[in-house]
Protein backbone atom coordinates (compact mmCIF):
# COMPACT_ATOMS: atom_id res chain seq x y z
CA UNK A 1 0.00 0.00 0.00
CA UNK A 2 1.05 3.44 -1.11
CA UNK A 3 1.41 5.37 2.29
CA UNK A 4 1.81 9.17 2.83
CA UNK A 5 4.45 10.29 4.65
CA UNK A 6 5.84 13.47 5.99
CA UNK A 7 9.86 12.99 6.07
CA UNK A 8 11.73 15.65 9.30
CA UNK A 9 10.01 18.64 9.22
CA UNK A 10 11.81 20.71 11.65
CA UNK A 11 10.56 22.84 14.25
CA UNK A 12 11.39 25.09 16.74
CA UNK A 13 10.40 24.63 20.66
CA UNK A 14 7.66 27.15 19.94
CA UNK A 15 6.45 25.50 17.29
CA UNK A 16 7.90 27.13 13.92
CA UNK A 17 8.72 25.38 10.87
CA UNK A 18 10.14 28.78 9.28
CA UNK A 19 11.39 32.23 10.05
CA UNK A 20 9.58 35.68 9.11
CA UNK A 21 11.00 37.53 6.63
CA UNK A 22 10.93 34.60 3.65
CA UNK A 23 12.97 36.11 0.87
CA UNK A 24 15.17 34.66 -2.29
CA UNK A 25 18.08 35.57 0.13
CA UNK A 26 16.66 33.90 3.32
CA UNK A 27 14.48 30.80 2.82
CA UNK A 28 14.12 30.24 6.30
CA UNK A 29 13.45 34.04 7.12
CA UNK A 30 15.00 34.62 10.65
CA UNK A 31 15.17 30.78 11.40
CA UNK A 32 18.55 30.58 8.72
CA UNK A 33 20.22 27.44 9.62
CA UNK A 34 19.32 26.86 13.19
CA UNK A 35 16.22 24.46 12.10
CA UNK A 36 18.43 21.96 10.41
CA UNK A 37 21.97 22.46 11.59
CA UNK A 38 21.24 18.90 12.71
CA UNK A 39 20.62 17.25 9.38
CA UNK A 40 23.96 19.05 8.26
CA UNK A 41 25.76 17.19 11.31
CA UNK A 42 25.20 13.44 10.25
CA UNK A 43 26.77 11.79 7.45
CA UNK A 44 23.99 11.54 5.65
CA UNK A 45 23.73 15.67 5.66
CA UNK A 46 27.60 16.01 4.78
CA UNK A 47 27.84 13.65 2.04
CA UNK A 48 24.71 15.63 0.48
CA UNK A 49 27.13 18.53 0.66
CA UNK A 50 30.22 16.21 -0.78
CA UNK A 51 31.45 16.07 2.52
CA UNK A 52 32.93 13.56 4.87
CA UNK A 53 32.69 12.45 8.36
CA UNK A 54 29.21 12.98 10.79
CA UNK A 55 27.08 11.77 13.21
CA UNK A 56 25.95 8.09 12.76
CA UNK A 57 23.76 7.87 15.28
CA UNK A 58 19.45 8.42 15.39
CA UNK A 59 20.02 11.26 13.71
CA UNK A 60 21.31 9.71 10.90
CA UNK A 61 19.33 7.24 10.90
CA UNK A 62 15.92 9.15 11.07
CA UNK A 63 17.46 11.04 7.78
CA UNK A 64 18.35 8.18 5.91
CA UNK A 65 14.60 7.60 5.88
CA UNK A 66 13.96 10.44 3.26
CA UNK A 67 13.96 8.77 0.53
CA UNK A 68 13.56 5.04 0.39
CA UNK A 69 10.21 3.81 -0.69
CA UNK A 70 9.24 7.17 -2.12
CA UNK A 71 7.99 7.60 -5.02
CA UNK A 72 6.92 10.90 -5.68
CA UNK A 73 6.80 14.56 -3.03
CA UNK A 74 4.39 17.02 -3.05
CA UNK A 75 5.13 20.59 -2.16
CA UNK A 76 3.84 23.64 -1.30
CA UNK A 77 4.64 26.73 -3.86
CA UNK A 78 7.18 28.16 -0.98
CA UNK A 79 9.28 25.15 -0.74
CA UNK A 80 9.99 25.65 -4.72
CA UNK A 81 10.26 29.02 -4.83
CA UNK A 82 10.88 32.75 -3.06
CA UNK A 83 8.00 34.85 -2.56
CA UNK A 84 7.55 35.95 -5.94
CA UNK A 85 8.53 33.15 -8.26
CA UNK A 86 5.54 33.12 -10.26
CA UNK A 87 7.21 36.49 -11.54
CA UNK A 88 10.19 34.94 -13.18
CA UNK A 89 9.83 32.57 -15.81
CA UNK A 90 13.50 31.19 -15.68
CA UNK A 91 13.52 30.45 -12.06
CA UNK A 92 14.17 26.12 -11.68
CA UNK A 93 13.14 26.12 -7.55
CA UNK A 94 16.19 26.44 -4.60
CA UNK A 95 17.35 23.05 -5.57
CA UNK A 96 20.25 23.38 -8.39
CA UNK A 97 20.10 21.62 -11.34
CA UNK A 98 20.41 17.89 -9.95
CA UNK A 99 17.73 18.32 -7.13
CA UNK A 100 17.93 16.19 -4.60
CA UNK A 101 14.24 14.28 -4.69
CA UNK A 102 15.08 12.17 -8.07
CA UNK A 103 10.90 11.15 -8.49
CA UNK A 104 8.24 13.62 -9.96
CA UNK A 105 7.73 16.38 -7.51
CA UNK A 106 4.14 18.14 -7.33
CA UNK A 107 4.41 21.63 -6.81
CA UNK A 108 1.41 23.30 -5.29
CA UNK A 109 0.35 26.21 -6.78
CA UNK A 110 -2.34 28.71 -8.02
CA UNK A 111 -0.33 29.51 -10.59
CA UNK A 112 0.61 26.34 -12.59
CA UNK A 113 3.43 26.22 -15.22
CA UNK A 114 4.38 23.63 -17.59
CA UNK A 115 6.34 20.77 -16.13
CA UNK A 116 10.27 21.54 -15.87
CA UNK A 117 12.82 18.42 -16.10
CA UNK A 118 15.67 18.52 -14.15
CA UNK A 119 18.77 15.66 -13.80
CA UNK A 120 18.81 13.36 -11.49
CA UNK A 121 15.03 11.98 -11.83
CA UNK A 122 13.89 15.10 -10.49
CA UNK A 123 10.47 16.46 -12.68
CA UNK A 124 8.71 19.56 -11.37
CA UNK A 125 4.62 19.41 -12.30
CA UNK A 126 2.59 22.62 -11.08
CA UNK A 127 -0.60 22.07 -9.34
CA UNK A 128 -3.69 24.09 -8.42
CA UNK A 129 -5.21 21.16 -7.10
CA UNK A 130 -7.05 20.41 -3.51
CA UNK A 131 -5.03 18.21 -0.93
CA UNK A 132 -6.96 14.88 -1.98
CA UNK A 133 -6.24 15.86 -5.91
CA UNK A 134 -2.63 16.22 -5.55
CA UNK A 135 -2.38 13.09 -3.37
CA UNK A 136 -4.28 11.20 -6.21
CA UNK A 137 -2.03 12.62 -9.15
CA UNK A 138 1.41 11.82 -6.76
CA UNK A 139 0.24 8.19 -6.03
CA UNK A 140 -0.47 7.52 -9.88
CA UNK A 141 3.36 9.05 -10.67
CA UNK A 142 4.73 7.03 -7.53
CA UNK A 143 3.96 4.30 -9.31
CA UNK A 144 2.97 2.32 -5.82
CA UNK A 145 5.83 3.38 -3.83
CA UNK A 146 4.91 6.30 -0.63
CA UNK A 147 4.74 9.78 -1.84
CA UNK A 148 6.47 12.29 0.52
CA UNK A 149 4.49 15.15 1.70
CA UNK A 150 7.11 17.73 1.72
CA UNK A 151 6.06 20.74 3.41
CA UNK A 152 6.29 23.85 4.24
CA UNK A 153 4.45 23.91 7.44
CA UNK A 154 1.52 25.09 5.34
CA UNK A 155 1.28 22.51 3.12
CA UNK A 156 1.70 19.57 5.57
CA UNK A 157 -1.06 21.21 7.82
CA UNK A 158 -3.17 21.06 4.88
CA UNK A 159 -2.64 17.29 4.28
CA UNK A 160 -3.10 16.86 8.32
CA UNK A 161 -6.20 18.25 8.58
CA UNK A 162 -7.50 16.44 5.12
CA UNK A 163 -6.96 13.23 7.32
CA UNK A 164 -4.19 12.40 4.72
CA UNK A 165 -1.28 11.74 6.07
CA UNK A 166 -0.22 8.02 7.34
CA UNK A 167 3.25 8.46 8.61
CA UNK A 168 4.58 11.80 10.14
CA UNK A 169 8.42 12.52 11.38
CA UNK A 170 8.63 16.08 13.14
CA UNK A 171 11.95 16.89 14.74
CA UNK A 172 11.35 19.48 17.61
CA UNK A 173 14.71 21.48 17.60
CA UNK A 174 15.10 23.53 21.20
CA UNK A 175 15.17 27.29 19.77
CA UNK A 176 12.73 29.80 20.38
CA UNK A 177 11.69 31.62 16.84
CA UNK A 178 9.10 33.37 18.44
CA UNK A 179 7.73 34.31 15.14
CA UNK A 180 7.38 32.92 11.21
CA UNK A 181 5.19 29.51 10.01
CA UNK A 182 3.76 27.21 12.65
CA UNK A 183 3.27 23.46 12.12
CA UNK A 184 0.76 23.03 14.51
CA UNK A 185 -2.34 25.70 14.24
CA UNK A 186 -6.04 23.75 14.21
CA UNK A 187 -4.59 20.41 14.48
CA UNK A 188 -6.24 19.97 17.95
CA UNK A 189 -6.62 15.99 18.95
CA UNK A 190 -4.66 14.89 16.16
CA UNK A 191 -2.90 12.04 18.37
CA UNK A 192 -5.99 10.60 18.46
CA UNK A 193 -5.70 9.21 15.36
CA UNK A 194 -1.79 7.91 15.60
CA UNK A 195 0.57 6.23 17.79
CA UNK A 196 2.93 8.66 19.05
CA UNK A 197 6.32 8.26 19.74
CA UNK A 198 9.45 10.65 21.06
CA UNK A 199 13.22 10.21 21.19
CA UNK A 200 15.80 13.05 21.77
CA UNK A 201 19.27 12.59 20.72
CA UNK A 202 22.60 13.48 22.14
CA UNK A 203 22.27 16.18 18.97
CA UNK A 204 19.32 18.32 21.64
CA UNK A 205 16.80 17.49 18.88
CA UNK A 206 13.54 14.87 20.12
CA UNK A 207 12.46 13.40 16.90
CA UNK A 208 8.53 12.73 17.27
CA UNK A 209 6.89 10.15 14.89
CA UNK A 210 3.29 9.93 14.42
CA UNK A 211 2.16 6.87 12.98
CA UNK A 212 -1.49 5.98 12.04
CA UNK A 213 -3.32 3.55 14.38
CA UNK A 214 -3.95 0.32 12.84
CA UNK A 215 -1.48 1.07 9.97
CA UNK A 216 1.42 -1.12 11.11
CA UNK A 217 -0.44 -4.09 10.90
CA UNK B 1 23.23 31.21 45.96
CA UNK B 2 19.35 31.56 46.24
CA UNK B 3 18.28 30.69 42.73
CA UNK B 4 14.36 31.08 40.68
CA UNK B 5 13.40 27.89 39.56
CA UNK B 6 10.81 26.77 36.96
CA UNK B 7 9.50 23.01 37.73
CA UNK B 8 8.06 20.94 36.01
CA UNK B 9 5.59 23.20 33.81
CA UNK B 10 3.76 20.71 31.24
CA UNK B 11 3.08 21.34 27.58
CA UNK B 12 1.68 20.48 24.89
CA UNK B 13 3.19 19.68 21.92
CA UNK B 14 1.44 22.67 20.45
CA UNK B 15 2.91 24.37 23.44
CA UNK B 16 -0.18 25.33 25.35
CA UNK B 17 0.08 24.78 29.19
CA UNK B 18 -3.39 25.03 30.15
CA UNK B 19 -6.44 24.49 27.96
CA UNK B 20 -9.37 26.97 27.04
CA UNK B 21 -12.31 27.44 29.55
CA UNK B 22 -11.23 27.38 32.69
CA UNK B 23 -13.59 27.37 35.82
CA UNK B 24 -14.37 25.97 39.07
CA UNK B 25 -14.83 22.35 37.67
CA UNK B 26 -12.06 22.39 35.29
CA UNK B 27 -8.70 24.29 36.56
CA UNK B 28 -6.95 23.06 32.77
CA UNK B 29 -10.03 23.71 30.94
CA UNK B 30 -10.59 21.47 28.10
CA UNK B 31 -7.01 19.79 28.66
CA UNK B 32 -8.55 18.30 31.76
CA UNK B 33 -5.37 15.78 33.48
CA UNK B 34 -4.25 15.06 30.08
CA UNK B 35 -1.02 17.47 30.49
CA UNK B 36 -0.05 15.88 33.99
CA UNK B 37 -0.89 12.14 33.71
CA UNK B 38 2.85 11.56 33.48
CA UNK B 39 3.03 12.62 37.18
CA UNK B 40 0.22 10.74 38.74
CA UNK B 41 1.54 7.17 36.83
CA UNK B 42 5.32 8.22 39.00
CA UNK B 43 5.65 6.72 42.55
CA UNK B 44 6.07 10.47 43.62
CA UNK B 45 2.45 11.48 42.07
CA UNK B 46 0.98 8.15 43.55
CA UNK B 47 2.39 9.30 47.07
CA UNK B 48 0.76 12.54 46.52
CA UNK B 49 -2.63 10.54 46.10
CA UNK B 50 -1.83 7.94 49.25
CA UNK B 51 -1.53 5.38 46.52
CA UNK B 52 1.32 3.06 46.44
CA UNK B 53 3.23 2.05 42.87
CA UNK B 54 4.16 3.92 40.17
CA UNK B 55 7.24 4.24 38.00
CA UNK B 56 10.67 4.95 39.25
CA UNK B 57 12.56 5.81 36.58
CA UNK B 58 13.48 9.35 34.84
CA UNK B 59 9.95 10.77 35.34
CA UNK B 60 9.73 9.96 38.53
CA UNK B 61 13.54 11.67 38.91
CA UNK B 62 12.08 14.79 37.84
CA UNK B 63 9.49 15.39 39.95
CA UNK B 64 11.22 14.55 42.85
CA UNK B 65 13.02 17.74 42.46
CA UNK B 66 9.71 20.10 43.07
CA UNK B 67 10.61 20.80 46.75
CA UNK B 68 14.01 19.92 48.01
CA UNK B 69 15.72 23.37 48.29
CA UNK B 70 12.79 25.27 47.86
CA UNK B 71 12.21 27.75 50.32
CA UNK B 72 9.48 29.32 49.02
CA UNK B 73 6.95 29.67 45.55
CA UNK B 74 5.44 32.74 43.31
CA UNK B 75 2.21 31.72 41.92
CA UNK B 76 -0.03 33.59 39.35
CA UNK B 77 -3.35 33.87 40.41
CA UNK B 78 -4.53 31.44 37.94
CA UNK B 79 -2.73 28.73 39.84
CA UNK B 80 -4.65 29.59 43.09
CA UNK B 81 -7.95 30.00 41.67
CA UNK B 82 -10.83 29.73 39.63
CA UNK B 83 -11.56 33.03 37.23
CA UNK B 84 -13.63 35.00 39.97
CA UNK B 85 -12.16 33.68 43.24
CA UNK B 86 -11.72 37.25 44.10
CA UNK B 87 -15.01 37.61 44.62
CA UNK B 88 -15.11 34.36 47.07
CA UNK B 89 -14.22 35.52 50.49
CA UNK B 90 -13.64 31.87 51.83
CA UNK B 91 -11.86 30.55 49.09
CA UNK B 92 -8.63 29.23 50.22
CA UNK B 93 -7.29 27.35 46.73
CA UNK B 94 -7.41 24.39 44.81
CA UNK B 95 -4.95 22.93 46.97
CA UNK B 96 -6.47 21.30 50.14
CA UNK B 97 -6.55 22.28 53.85
CA UNK B 98 -2.63 20.82 53.48
CA UNK B 99 -1.66 22.27 50.47
CA UNK B 100 1.79 20.56 48.69
CA UNK B 101 3.91 23.34 49.01
CA UNK B 102 4.50 23.54 52.77
CA UNK B 103 6.27 26.80 52.55
CA UNK B 104 5.23 30.61 51.97
CA UNK B 105 3.32 30.77 48.63
CA UNK B 106 3.14 34.36 46.98
CA UNK B 107 0.18 34.92 45.02
CA UNK B 108 0.27 37.76 42.46
CA UNK B 109 -2.98 39.21 41.93
CA UNK B 110 -4.00 43.06 41.44
CA UNK B 111 -6.55 42.18 44.68
CA UNK B 112 -4.69 41.13 47.64
CA UNK B 113 -6.15 39.95 50.72
CA UNK B 114 -5.01 38.72 54.16
CA UNK B 115 -2.61 36.29 54.15
CA UNK B 116 -3.83 32.82 54.84
CA UNK B 117 -2.17 30.04 57.19
CA UNK B 118 -2.82 26.22 55.76
CA UNK B 119 -2.03 23.39 57.78
CA UNK B 120 1.85 21.82 56.44
CA UNK B 121 3.45 25.14 56.84
CA UNK B 122 1.88 26.70 53.70
CA UNK B 123 0.69 30.47 54.26
CA UNK B 124 -0.74 32.38 51.08
CA UNK B 125 0.62 35.63 50.67
CA UNK B 126 -1.14 37.85 48.18
CA UNK B 127 1.15 40.35 46.31
CA UNK B 128 0.05 42.90 43.78
CA UNK B 129 3.88 43.48 41.93
CA UNK B 130 6.28 43.34 39.57
CA UNK B 131 8.23 40.02 39.20
CA UNK B 132 11.72 41.29 40.74
CA UNK B 133 9.69 42.77 43.41
CA UNK B 134 7.35 39.50 44.55
CA UNK B 135 10.90 37.62 43.45
CA UNK B 136 12.81 39.85 46.03
CA UNK B 137 9.83 39.22 48.41
CA UNK B 138 9.68 35.52 47.94
CA UNK B 139 13.59 35.57 48.26
CA UNK B 140 13.09 37.08 51.64
CA UNK B 141 10.98 34.52 53.11
CA UNK B 142 13.01 31.58 51.69
CA UNK B 143 15.80 32.40 53.87
CA UNK B 144 18.33 31.74 51.48
CA UNK B 145 16.85 28.61 49.76
CA UNK B 146 15.44 28.94 46.15
CA UNK B 147 12.26 30.22 44.92
CA UNK B 148 10.00 28.24 42.75
CA UNK B 149 8.39 30.41 40.11
CA UNK B 150 5.21 27.76 40.38
CA UNK B 151 3.50 29.15 36.88
CA UNK B 152 1.26 29.13 34.77
CA UNK B 153 2.17 29.68 31.76
CA UNK B 154 1.47 33.52 31.97
CA UNK B 155 3.50 33.89 35.27
CA UNK B 156 6.56 31.81 33.96
CA UNK B 157 6.32 33.59 30.55
CA UNK B 158 6.53 37.69 32.98
CA UNK B 159 9.61 36.11 34.60
CA UNK B 160 11.22 34.69 31.86
CA UNK B 161 10.54 37.21 29.87
CA UNK B 162 12.25 39.92 32.90
CA UNK B 163 15.35 37.46 32.72
CA UNK B 164 14.53 36.32 35.95
CA UNK B 165 14.84 32.74 35.81
CA UNK B 166 17.57 30.78 36.62
CA UNK B 167 16.54 27.24 35.95
CA UNK B 168 13.65 25.74 34.36
CA UNK B 169 12.32 22.34 33.78
CA UNK B 170 9.56 21.90 30.98
CA UNK B 171 7.81 18.92 29.96
CA UNK B 172 6.38 18.51 26.42
CA UNK B 173 3.30 15.57 26.31
CA UNK B 174 2.90 14.60 23.05
CA UNK B 175 -1.04 16.26 22.76
CA UNK B 176 -1.88 18.35 20.46
CA UNK B 177 -4.47 20.94 22.95
CA UNK B 178 -5.21 23.45 19.72
CA UNK B 179 -6.10 26.69 22.28
CA UNK B 180 -5.64 27.64 25.60
CA UNK B 181 -2.63 29.45 26.91
CA UNK B 182 0.57 29.52 25.68
CA UNK B 183 3.85 28.96 27.44
CA UNK B 184 6.19 30.29 24.83
CA UNK B 185 4.66 33.81 23.07
CA UNK B 186 7.09 36.38 23.00
CA UNK B 187 10.37 34.52 23.99
CA UNK B 188 12.38 34.42 20.65
CA UNK B 189 15.77 33.90 21.75
CA UNK B 190 15.87 32.48 24.93
CA UNK B 191 17.93 29.90 24.67
CA UNK B 192 20.71 31.84 24.21
CA UNK B 193 20.82 32.26 27.69
CA UNK B 194 20.69 28.97 28.81
CA UNK B 195 21.92 25.37 28.66
CA UNK B 196 19.16 23.39 26.95
CA UNK B 197 19.04 19.29 27.61
CA UNK B 198 16.37 17.27 26.18
CA UNK B 199 15.30 13.68 27.13
CA UNK B 200 12.79 11.55 26.13
CA UNK B 201 11.26 9.16 28.43
CA UNK B 202 9.28 5.68 27.87
CA UNK B 203 5.80 7.38 29.21
CA UNK B 204 6.27 9.63 25.66
CA UNK B 205 6.80 12.52 27.62
CA UNK B 206 10.40 14.76 26.62
CA UNK B 207 11.78 16.88 29.60
CA UNK B 208 13.28 19.79 28.40
CA UNK B 209 15.62 21.40 31.36
CA UNK B 210 17.24 25.49 30.73
CA UNK B 211 20.28 26.42 33.39
CA UNK B 212 21.19 29.59 32.60
CA UNK B 213 24.59 29.59 31.40
CA UNK B 214 27.41 29.99 33.46
CA UNK B 215 25.01 29.49 36.86
CA UNK B 216 26.45 25.88 36.85
CA UNK B 217 29.86 26.87 37.91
Amino acid sequence: MSLARVQHISISLDGFATGEGLSHEAPFGHAGERLHAWVFATRWGRGLQGKAGGSGGVDDAFVRMFAPGIGAEIMGAGKFGYPGWHEGPEWKGWWGPNPPFHTPVFVLTHRPRPSIEMEGGTTFHFLDASPAAALAAAREAAGGLDVRIGGGPSTARDFLAAGLVDHMHVVVVPILLGRGVRLWDGLEGLEQDYDVESVSTPSGVTHVTFTRTGSAG
